[in-house]
């Protein structure tokens, strides 16, 4: 008999770093709304991330999807919906392996 | 009586980096071509830099001479004539000053 179980978050998009190139990286990081999003994440200080809702942008909806959208697919944030909230983390840890320095200096750079 | 005296390298156009802002770095760099002058410009060991002809790209010289003038619009680069050479040479302490550690970890990843 089959117990009952949470529901898993839903798999994301975001790829293996591994398959990254630090182009894709700068070219997702090198825009305003994104770097914005990349520091709000980064000033978070809780494990799961931030709900979409809760990120402040001065952009219209449609627009912040777009953006969250490249900064998973560079491989920087990755999404879960978990029920029916959506959650955005930093790849903080993986980022740092992959190309050491980076996320960090441009953080700093963007304060 | 006036000297003779060697005529003076020309004044560049590379901005006070204090002026630029992350952003326009990361554009800057977020390109593949100005991303291999950069790695060729810090591969360099001579001091005065590359002379602009020695920078080997596989692109038409009119679509370097654009990243080049992107990179040093950027803060990146330093142009300077010197009789009829050009010599390109990157800004690395300058930069490491305004955003520690960005250009190292940016070319570390380029390697």
């Amino acid at each position: 008999m089959s117990q009952t179980q949470p529901l898993p978050a839903k798999a994301d998009r975001s790829p293996d770093l591994d398959e990254v190139d630090v182009l894709t990286v700068l070219q997702a990081l090198s825009d305003p709304v994104r770097l914005e999003i990349v520091r709000q994440l980064a000033g978070c200080e809780r494990d799961d991330g931030l709900m979409c809702h809760q990120i402040r942008l001065s952009v219209a909806k449609s627009t912040a999807s777009h953006h969250l959208k490249t900064l998973t697919q560079a491989g920087i944030t990755v999404e879960r919906e978990v029920g029916t909230s959506k959650y955005l983390t930093l790849r903080s840890a993986e980022l740092e392996k992959r190309f050491p320095g980076l996320l960090d200096s441009v953080l700093r750079a963007a304060r």
